[in-house]
């Protein structure tokens, strides 16, 4: 199909935009793993310099036109994916004036520094005025975006786009029913004992043992690297996609899990078709999509009995400690479940009994049910009744994240659709690919790999959550998918029974 | 004095045109340390959208019209320099048309690949085709800049702003009617041993002592970092200057010097006013002057007794080969002078030698007294008369730097005038700070640094380079003082008497 010239054009203001964000991303991955200190007032000018020529760009009257005159032309399949994601970012863009972007930025410094110090008094009251505030400028911004139903999805889209509130809730709702209880049974059930031998475990034996993970998963180090920063991350994207990890002397497997995590979200970006590089049909469909990723890998493949059959005996080569410890052991410490408050450090279960209860949070403020000051109460509440542990201070409690002082609402349910997405995909995987984990076994993970660059990666946002979703599996998105998983998994760990484990309606 | 509107709009485009070169350095520094071989064309767009956004403020018409509003206003002193710097810029960048920039960009790729073919098969014949359209394509380029006298004066401005072509002939000639027989008659003095004790120095122990060595220099860590690269190199500006080495497992020498000639230019960055940050009055007078302050460092301080006295018995300790070698016997080893092929492995008294005869051949180039092909006889011709070692073929010959295939004329000349400067700047320092080597000994290089600081630092692009070394020495640029420090020096350690040591005229 011959393409027009405004289509041309798109493509390279697109691409010049593109462009732009590579270097706001190595910019990103410099500042948070060799930037000097004394750099950090320069960088922000940086960043804010790189950020308004993107926003230039993208609310440019020039954007604007080619819009305008594409969506009367006759475009391909690929130009119509291009044109709806540029429009749906260009709109979003142009419909937030300038001055409540930067009062959102302005307060979010203020309410950053507020929240810190609140933190670390356990004070949520001093923290309450600038929350306030950033709710509220938020709920102007969801305004000016626009919403059929709840102001929340004008959030929550950002992140997962078109899902709505209503989704959530109920999707969570059932999760937490059928959750809770698990976690319960599963935590009564007798802890496995500390399996990592006390000691050193240097640096560099890490670092040796985590590149072989990483290579091992797919990652192809020639497009990316491995670095260490305070919390891991993954950043880039085309061919220079790069992972990072942080380490503690006496545990490996605080570098393990982060490593195998990241090089999930990596294999991602590395699994985008090249002749699409710097446009839409290169990028992941959603946050949650990109988290599916990093927790198939991390959770389901990284933590399963046939993959350490592989990798547990060289690491025992590798850190020699390890080599009185079976390997049944070493599977049941890294599959520990640990009900604890901060929301960062908690396993596979318990993890999303946090996002839960930090969506309804946030449903709440958003629908005008929940004042900002009835937040410690509202949590506390909530908190016990899931993890069953009270909640000693709001430090550990609702003030233990900071993105909301930034203004990140609508982000958190992301984390746990991951987990829906991957164990909804994991079904899928294994009833099309039979015997896909025996690979595992024997160091090959290019089955694995290979099925999501065909189902996944290669599509980039071709189509929505719920149409990839349906499109690869046969089903709607659904918690049955994650439950089953959990039970079967944690039940054979525990040696339990667990009730509850529902069937599966997949068509898959 | 009050500012007008047109003043501070000035400073703003410049300081958004400094911000926008930092990040390109920061895209620089990361493509010879740490990025993925794989990314490298992506690197390539990143870096020529970020040249084209600063092209494009540099030549704006809204940049233009400042420049004559302000022209037509009274300045303070410091608007004056800037105005002036901007707009001998803006000119500049200007002058020359895209198309034409476009080409040399073309033809350099181009030239580039041809001249490593070239240099591999040691055959500048195949060279000469693009070498000869690039030379056109610069006389074309020095055509739109204009010069009063010679074409080869409007290269050369790009690196010695007010520099010509016939000061540097003047200067350069009685250089080497003096070098030369002083270069003679130390290397038919008997060379000193080897005394780096054979064996390997592990990267981690180098890298402590270079640490140890920049830090104890000044260089400020918290607005820098050491690291790897291909070549050492100094990067950035303001609160973020970083630095590279180079090194080899059997010798330090190939570190040590590197870092203390890099860590040099460092100071030169880190010592501007703060105040200043994004303007001229905060850039190096020229890239000579930058030269003269890493080879301050390098050649004057950093290989002279005084300053092994303190900093060998801390390198004894890190690398204990070094306990059975003399501290005399290292002093010589890193003062050898061996005339080689290779400019880059040249030392303090052979380098400039080489640098002489790069300049000749320009010059004649661009007067148009040497054809392309006449290149390599030229060149053979001089390398022995000035050498004394016959030259066995074009790869060790006029084939050995890349950086005429960018069209990098005009350049090499910095290099030599940055050892005189800064011969003619140690003899200031040494007037006016009677024993200022005294601290060296002790580890005290405070003095020399604030000395640096007060007099060179400071003023960035206020006076001329000329003017400068006027306002700072009472004397005009000279090469005796070269002569008279390399006389003094190589005499003391060679044990001969050099003939020609001349007087100095000076009245600092």
């Amino acid at each position: 199909m011959a393409t027009s010239s405004e289509y041309r054009e798109l493509l390279e203001l697109i691409k010049e935009i593109n462009t732009l964000e590579q270097v706001g991303s190595l910019l990103d991955w410099d500042q948070q793993t060799y930037m000097p200190p004394g750099a950090f007032r320069m960088r922000g000018e940086q960043n804010a310099l790189i950020a308004g020529l993107i926003h230039e760009r993208l609310t440019s009257d020039r954007m604007g036109k080619l819009i305008r005159a594409l969506k009367k032309q006759e475009l391909s399949a690929d130009g119509r994916v291009i044109l709806r994601e540029v429009e749906r970012k260009w709109k979003k863009a142009s419909s937030v004036p300038a001055p409540l972007v930067k009062e959102i930025s302005i307060t979010g410094a203020l309410a950053f520094e507020a929240w810190g110090k609140a933190r670390k008094n356990s004070d949520f009251k001093s923290y309450v005025p600038l929350l306030d505030k950033m709710i509220g400028l938020k709920q102007k911004q969801a305004e000016c975006i626009g919403y059929e139903d709840k102001p929340y999805d004008a959030l929550l889209d950002d992140y997962e786009p078109g899902m709505k509130t209503r989704d959530v809730e109920v999707l969570f709702k059932r999760l937490i029913a059928k959750l809770v209880p698990i976690t319960r049974q599963v935590l009564d059930a007798p802890a496995p004992k500390n399996a990592v031998p006390a000691g050193k475990y240097p640096l560099e034996d890490q670092r040796r043992f985590l590149n072989v993970l990483a290579a091992g998963m797919g990652y192809d180090l020639n497009c990316g690297r491995i670095d260490l920063s305070a919390h891991p991350f993954t950043n880039g994207g085309g061919k220079d996609v790069r992972i990072t990890f942080r380490y503690q002397e006496d545990n490996p497997i605080y570098s393990i899990f982060p490593i195998i995590h990241e090089a999930g979200h990596a294999l991602y970006e590395q699994g985008f078709q090249e002749k699409y590089f710097g446009t839409p049909l290169a990028e992941a469909v959603s946050m949650g999509f990109h988290e599916s990723q990093s927790r198939l890998w991390e959770n389901v493949v990284g933590r399963s009995l046939p993959f350490w059959q592989y990798y547990y005996p060289q690491m025992q080569q590798m850190m020699p400690k390890f080599q009185k410890v079976p390997l049944d052991a070493w599977l049941r410490e890294i599959n520990r479940v640990t009900p604890s408050y901060i929301r960062t450090e908690a396993d596979e279960l318990t993890y999303n009994l946090h996002i839960a209860l930090r969506f309804e949070a946030e449903a709440a403020i958003f629908d005008g049910r929940l004042k900002t000051k009835e937040i410690p109460a509202f949590w506390n509440e909530r908190f016990e009744r899931y993890l069953g542990i009270p909640v000693r201070n709001d430090a550990e409690g609702c003030l233990q994240d900071v993105h909301w002082s930034a203004g990140g609402f609508g982000y958190f349910p992301s984390y746990t659709m991951g987990n829906l997405y991957a164990a909804q995909l994991w079904h899928a995987a294994k009833k099309q690919v039979p015997g896909i984990e025996d690979g595992f076994a024997k160091g090959d993970l290019s089955v694995m790999l290979g099925w999501l660059r065909k189902n996944v990666h290669r599509h980039g946002k071709r189509y929505s959550t719920a149409e990839l979703m349906k499109r690869i599996t046969g089903d709607n998105i659904s918690e049955d998918y994650f439950i089953r998983y959990v039970s079967e998994k944690y039940g054979r760990l525990y040696d339990i029974k667990v009730r509850a484990a529902p069937k599966i309606r997949s068509k898959a």
